[in-house]
């Protein structure tokens, strides 16, 4: 299964990294970086990512993966990008994207008519693209899988694994990567966070723009 | 604060890339890939990163972090990366750890006669060190942190930020990466995972390897 991870400047590097810690440890995974050139990518905190490939060189690959943005929003009107998404998803099996992600999908088509989620400062810029947003962590709308903001992607891939390779597959990656998590507070979405974190939240993640 | 991500070869992105996502938003932080040299490092999944800085260049940062790896483990004989953490930790206010990062700590006599965690399928191999090890997800000794393995990153990162920079704060920062987690099964440590999972993972840990 040749699946791609999407590099695009200045994208969130938990978005990709997290699920990437899982797919890799598929038995039949080869997983792969690629972008528009082989030029250094560089995320949204700063670092320099080599691609492995361009998207001419995997063109239809099994899998694809979008990862999003916060400083600016991911480029959703950047062609090459959104062109292959949309011709790289019309033969792939699995169509993903993490946090914003969902905004490249949705600009490449992918999304009328179809649930998805995102990550939740984002929600009405999806609905403004006919998107039906949902407030949940993980949406299969088969073939498309959509993930909520950042960290969601590592349960995103965590769903996948069980769908496609059974739990005891899943249950044992989730125990490699020791994933037991303790959050140390229960302000992890807006569903549960006060309003006093909720608007110092969305001032930092304006002001970051 | 200028905090210092180490990078060597082989180590797990998601170990260093988790903590990055909430460090870099502190309001003081400048974050920096630090490395032996300026040549592409890669990654356990075969991911090339582009250090931003040397040991040389960056000899006294306020933080330090230090990732683990898995196949193999940390090279716990590399004397460049050990040489600097030792140096570097003796005038850093904080010195931390994920995974098995911690055996560079070790390895740099930075955990004698310390409370300490590690990956659970190195805890033998850090106790063979003279390391007090307890399983616990984070472990603050100030100015030491050690953080389990690999998404316990994100846990210890969001700890520390509730520290250094009041719960106010982390609550955003936690928001802001959406970390409300859902893993869809309760197997993420061996203290609660089953048998066969905790067999079958360490087979593939050590298949990897």
């Amino acid at each position: 299964m040749r699946i791609a991870l999407v590099l695009y400047h200045g994208f969130t590097a938990l978005d990709l990294i997290g699920p990437c810690e899982v797919l890799t440890r598929w038995p039949d995974a080869e997983v792969r970086f690629v972008a528009s050139s082989r030029d250094l990518v560089t995320t949204d905190t700063g670092m320099p990512i080599s691609p492995a490939a361009t998207f001419d060189e995997l063109p239809d690959p099994d899998m694809l993966l979008v990862p999003g943005a916060s400083s600016p929003l991911p480029p959703l009107s950047d062609e090459p990008l959104v062109s292959w998404v949309r011709s790289a998803a019309g033969s792939a099996r699995w169509v993903t994207s993490v946090c914003t992600g969902s905004g490249v999908l949705a600009a490449a088509g992918l999304l009328q008519g179809r649930r998805a989620t995102t990550h939740w400062a984002f929600r009405e810029g999806l609905r403004s693209m006919g998107v039906d947003v949902v407030p949940e962590r993980v949406v299969f709308e088969d073939p498309v899988v959509t993930a909520a903001g950042v960290s969601a992607g590592i349960d995103m891939a965590l769903d996948l694994t069980a769908r496609l390779h059974g739990e005891a597959t899943a249950k044992q990656i989730q125990l490699i990567i020791e994933y037991d998590p303790r959050p140390p507070f229960d302000v992890g979405s807006v569903e549960k966070a006060d309003e006093a974190t909720i608007e110092a939240a969305t001032q930092r993640l304006v002001a970051a723009m």
